[in-house]
């Protein structure tokens, strides 16, 4: 029942000899998720050892070029690889000019189909869904349009206690009623569904939110979830600086994710200017201790 | 008098976990010129510390993905820096609508020049010239228009022996007069040059080629240069392969190196599809034992 992320950039738009730009993949039951897409992010797939065949969708919070660089590279691996597997990116209608104009400066011919799902950035949309994972966006509010996305399991049914498929004499058709939630008539008495079956397992949720000014009004989208990866990349001291180019700050972030009451917090997305690090995590576990920095390599449980 | 090769990438197409896209920088007399900038070349710079605000200058050898997709991210990372210094790049004229979609799509001003000079690629010409280097192109063969780069130091003055200035009691116009070659006459016996003078330091001279099929033509070139990089992509097994993708095997190049009796040979742009790569400097060394094979960080002097 896996669901975790693993970090393969946490700089800001300057990568650093320790942090790569900004991506991060998601593995949900073994399929792969990745958001964001910086320079380099193929290399970093490589080097922390993530089968990059079993990616088949691709997040796209902005269209800055720390985060949408690393693109015409890894598709022009793929294409080399042989894939023939279509690959789903989802982003910013602008982006699909700049997937065909390397296209067309590169390539004749690539061997698998690119599916292009524009997503629109002022409202939250869900846009991937299938039986077990719902994405959807989270508005964000940056110098050019941004979303922050919400991975958030689906519910699943109860699961029957085999023992009581036998003790009963279940018919498919009962269990089928009984995992839709119904209780059960031996013929004597009323078995309630809570002692047929088991509880199904929590859900689990993971939200990203990458680039974007402080912002309240993403707590609905937040709140509660098991983890929340929040940039943070200025220190509170720069917080005028922050303001300025439309970024947060640890502290920011630290009161973001109190209010929201997130499980843990993961801090990344760094500006190259400080050389102590350490006060990122300071700043924000002094308010909200259940903090994490995010490192290239890191992986992050979720729930 | 530095002049030394660091390998940033040696990969063909596809990186690896341990090599990556083509890239490498020329360090002559502290001047850093870059040959190549495949994608994550501004991490490979900061990974073997190279101090890339000294670069001036970019070499571009054909427009395929794996030698070019750097360039944007590097241009980024340099104008977030603040730098206002000029940047040469020297390229087929094709890049340079490269360069502007980039330029139109991400930024809306850079803080400094980018000059183009576009090389053409059927016959060798000097593309970059000063007092102390001299840089040309090799045309090369590859399955679109591509060129070699060929790095000669200019030839120095003799240097005149300092106890003979007192004990001529030289003017300057003498000094400037024997630095030309000229003998000198001091009144009674004329003291010839070589008595004079020290030799200047030998020429210096480093030579690359990728990507190519194998070219006899270029041995004009690169005859008796002090190293050669040449592309390996293949194995000698592979040598139709090599043939029908216009690159070279192991055993075309060790017999190039042999005619043009060049100092040493670097192989590199090692096909991903290999295991053992081992037999890359096998295969070659047999043929010219003096042969190095590139690994990302390593550095070469040249002479």
């Amino acid at each position: 029942m896996s669901f975790y992320v693993t970090i393969l950039g946490s700089s800001s738009a300057v990568p650093t000899s320790k942090r790569n730009l900004a991506a991060q993949v998601i593995n949900h039951l073994e399929r792969l998720f990745l958001i964001d897409c910086g320079e380099g992010t193929q290399m970093q797939l490589r080097k922390f050892h993530i089968k990059f065949t079993r990616l088949n969708h691709i997040f796209i919070s902005h269209l800055h070029a720390d985060h949408v660089m690393g693109l015409p590279g890894l598709l022009s691996t793929y294409s080399i690889l042989g894939r023939t597997q279509p690959l789903h990116i989802y982003a910013d209608p602008r982006l699909e000019s700049y997937l065909s104009f390397h296209q067309s400066f590169f390539y004749e011919q690539m061997s698998f189909q690119v599916v292009f799902h524009p997503i629109q950035t002022k409202q939250s949309e869900v846009i991937f869904e299938d039986d077990r994972l719902c994405v959807s966006t989270i508005p964000l509010k940056h110098r050019i349009p941004c979303v922050g996305f919400l991975f958030r399991e689906k519910p699943q049914p109860r699961k029957i206690k085999k023992e009581c498929i036998a003790l009963y004499k279940l018919s498919i058709k009962d269990i089928q009623e009984i995992k839709g939630g119904s209780d059960f008539f031996d013929g004597e008495k009323w078995i309630s569904n809570e002692e047929l079956t088991f509880d199904p397992p929590p859900i689990r949720s993971y939200a990203y939110c990458s680039d974007t000014r402080p912002l309240k009004e993403i707590i609905p989208y937040i709140e509660g979830v098991d983890a929340l990866y929040h940039e943070a990349t200025f220190l509170e001291e720069d917080t005028e600086l922050a303001k300025k180019t439309y970024h947060s700050t640890t502290v920011d972030v630290a009161q973001l994710a109190v209010e929201a009451k997130v499980g843990k917090l993961i801090i990344g997305h760094f500006s190259s200017r400080y050389n102590h690090e350490g006060k990122f995590l300071e700043e924000t576990m002094k308010i909200f201790p259940a903090t994490l920095m995010a490192e290239d390599g890191l992986r992050i449980d979720i729930g």
